[in-house]
């Protein structure tokens, strides 16, 4: 049954597979007359872009977006928007023992088992790379927003190694996207030796949402931290997510609790009170390992690119939800 | 905008107020022919109910369940089945004082601003009553479901105390349902002394799913966990939500994490594998403190009966995907 | 698979049967802080009842609406709005011998054959009974349009007499609720007559909306008259559906065609002009002929008691476009 | 908001303007393991093309279409399938003055007025030739049916020239694909001469279903007459839809309409029954005349190429409700 699109007004669909002919999306719901900037949608797009550091894989994905509809003389008409990525650099043969072997920890077993057939080159669908839709569907999510609302994601531990400062100006300056200016030299080099050693690892990525539109969030199925938890779930590396005190609640007793409203992450009763909102995502060491790992092609930490995922999946709630809190209230 | 109904095939639609005339729920999608025993469903719904042992609020809710449509001559006819739950011991006066007042922490004030107009009493429909909709659809959803899957959800830590032993036919035996038995006492002690206080707890909630179906879960933005965590995060108490080594991926490699299948957590590229399931959700403590919850009438710990709606909610997910998962094979 | 649902924001769930305990509907996406007039919402009501005229069934319903949520001192909260009507009269036993026979024309061998098992007494859900939670749902989505626009079904024909004049202020005033004051009792005779022989006739039932929103419509499924269209055949008894020059295009030139813009009814591109809508709708006869029909509880036209659930599905449409539209343009 | 997806589980997402960079369409919920000869889906594109004969427009759009997703080695993966037939022989220049000017007939004003800003290049999304992607999804949903099925539409009526003959094998050995080979030259001759006027025809499509899957259609508002309508009410070209007795039900008796099964059209209680199913659908007169028709780069009568629209729209309700029907019964 359909599974690959998402939100009820801002309506994202995601197709194509890792190493088919192209990868897309289809943005139904968007306003019309709004003004796109073909160079700024790029630029989001080389922000997951592989390639970018000895931190990640070093398959290089030149990811052109190119415009298909719903745009005309850069701007948006209220139609559908397809975008799509062609693929590049393939080498799909790289994958042909994949046909009938595999993966520890990826997802061919159960296509396979669920499916029955499968594009095996590359993970096909299941593949990271899927993620590039979401990024395109981030960017235009992001123009509906008020330009006053940021969403700043940044890796906030590594192993044992915690950031403690937070200087959210500095987290593009660094290949691992912390905003710790005292701690990403080391984050960097314990991610280069697991790389050396064919390992990898997992992270703790941080979300701060500032200044979020007030009023977001649907009871009582659609409230706001349960669309985001859906869309942040939706990513295949995600393990965990937490809003606000997070697991530290099941210690914490009430009046403790309610003593600092930081604890509730600006959501109440499932809606956005327009308080700082805060996030906790746990994302998994990547499952390639040994040899395979050693032939350079994956990424022995996932954060740093799924960050700019992270925030796009973000921006598409909260358009969707945006969209939907306008007709709350009397006419 | 509508956010009362959830799930694509198994189409759960909940609706009533905490002191309205009656709250209920409305399944359409459910298969005909299927034998609904009304005393079973009664027993599900007694399983949430209030005023069960020391550690809960003394409210004396009966929860009839009564059934409008849908049932006729206790088998399913494929049409929606509708059951309702009218509202009793209501004391609406006691809440008069929340009409202008907004208690901290509780959604009283963002929705009067979301929506400029609001059912005062007793938190109207941000009220944790509203799950009772949600345990009688998951009695639905369980006669859906294989007879040998089984969702079992415990009481694994409340303040520093953590649940070590694992003996699931404890859990209905002791007030907390922790399935430690070493533990029950002193788990229920600490809340009593807190209830004394007048303050509250948080917990954690670990969640096995035995013998879970092969292949639900429906790529890319409907993967299993991404479902779960939705139907999970539209619980007002959850704060938190993660699957397998959930947020210990944070500083483990991934050699380890691919050695250990448990870690995994039973999905892979978000398909159920057939594996055990392991959940971990955080639940904050009740935030009405002080004088107010010194009357009595509030839960000092959410987890004895936020559990029943816990399982509610993962079956309700299951079910819908277990029908989804029907069609993706060639016919 | 769930069918009982209809519209994307202002969104209807029907439920019940026709001798089950209650019929009702689940209305979400209704907008907080709408006065609500629950005597207006009887009145509506009592315009379909059976048993107002010798013209319809003698079946008297009394049809009483029982509002459980959503509601609070006469205003509407946001929150889903649940309205039941608890059935009487049903005399089950007339209906025993219907368990095993199908009768001609009616949907119970295709019940059987889809559903394996079915609530047989009085049609159960495919009983004319079920367009109550239409009328109730009718009712709300009035509120939400402007005053001015008015939707004014008539009874234009039946059998070969045709009505001419309009003159809407008579359509309540006469058992056929034709709009032609010197046609109606002919109309009420020959119906009279049927009814004596056991038979019954079809109609043809002709709308006007007048003061139409301009700009519903949602390209390119959900064109305006897609919807009105689904929500029309979604209606037992309706065989046919044209808007404006209706089937008379096919032997019309488009020189003629755009010469009229009356022959536009009032859309185009599937969206209004905000110029007056029609419509024509074919009704069949009702199937119960014969020593059944004798029995007097069978409608001998049913045209006019299905015209209040005519306009009231093309009040829920326009209810659910008119919110729709408002999220077309910039923000 | 979005109204660009059609269907709940073979669903279908539309994209694409008239001069844009392509057209195009994604499928999903398609089973994987099904056998896609691309041959036949250029075929059926083939079908719909113009610059077929004389009495359509003469533009010469080759359509070719190319798959972006969802197939891997000839065989459906259960991934989204993204299809697109890029524009050529656009002559945008022709439409320079459509910018200021709206064409009487057309969608050209309220596109304008619901939207501010449009693509006014030949009609943009509301041009006919968004239908492209109807018939790439209808050669998808033909693929799920049963063999047995037949869809079968033909130009019954053309001014006051009706087809009484019907040889099915006839229809694509003529130009107006009417199914009487007395009449096609007389259709033939009489559109031609009205092209020669600058003037256009409508027309009556008539269409049988044979053997059509027994048990589809959802109660209460997902009949199959309720679907199919809107989906054929969807094409901006429709003004009308009946079945089965049609709008001939509004002078026939009750004995009447049950003696003959034929009035019926194949369809009970908004269910098919395995009868054969039978449709009316009036179709208006291009709207383009004058000297902008006489160009010749419009159709003088849209029946010929509207006739694979309406079976692809068609072919898409039957595979969604086939689908959808698989879930009816007990497990």
């Amino acid at each position: 049954m359909p599974g690959n699109t998402f939100g009820k007004i801002f309506q994202v669909t995601s197709f194509g597979e890792s190493h088919g002919e192209a990868l897309g999306v289809v943005i139904d719901g968007f306003p019309a007359g709004i003004t796109i900037d073909s160079q700024a949608l790029q630029a989001a797009l080389d922000r997951r872009r592989p390639g970018q550091s000895t931190v990640t894989t070093s398959r290089n994905e030149a990811d052109q977006a190119q415009i298909l509809s719903g745009i005309f003389q850069n701007k948006s008409t209220g139609m559908p928007i397809c975008v799509i990525v062609h693929n590049q650099d393939q080498r799909s043969s790289d994958y042909d023992k994949l046909q009938t072997e595999f993966r520890p920890g990826h997802a061919d077993a159960v296509f396979q088992a669920k499916y029955g057939y499968r594009d095996h080159r590359g993970g096909g669908r299941s593949s990271g790379r899927e993620t590039v839709s979401r990024v395109i569907a981030g960017y235009f999510a992001e123009l509906i927003l008020p330009k006053t609302c940021q969403v700043i994601a940044h890796t906030k531990q590594i192993g044992e190694l915690i950031a403690e400062k937070f200087d959210p100006d500095f987290i593009e300056q660094n290949p691992v996207r912390t905003a710790d200016p005292d701690l990403s030299n080391q984050m960097q080099a314990y991610i280069e030796q697991l790389k050396i050693n064919g390992d990898s690892t997992g992270a703790l990525v941080e979300v701060q949402i500032l200044n979020p539109p007030q009023n977001l969030g649907e009871p009582v199925f659609d409230k706001i931290k349960a669309d985001l938890g859906k869309a942040l779930f939706s990513l295949g590396t995600v393990t965990g997510v937490s809003y606000g005190a997070g697991f530290g609640v099941t210690s914490m007793t009430g009046k403790n609790y309610i003593a600092n409203p930081a604890n509730f992450g600006g959501i109440l009763g499932g809606i956005t009170t327009g308080e700082i909102i805060t996030l906790q995502i746990a994302v998994k060491p990547t499952s390639t390992t040994g040899e395979k790992a050693l032939a350079g092609r994956h990424d022995p930490c996932i954060a740093p690119r799924i960050i700019p995922v992270i925030e796009a999946m973000i921006k598409i709630v909260f358009a969707d939800h945006y969209l939907r809190n306008k007709i709350s209230q009397e006419l």
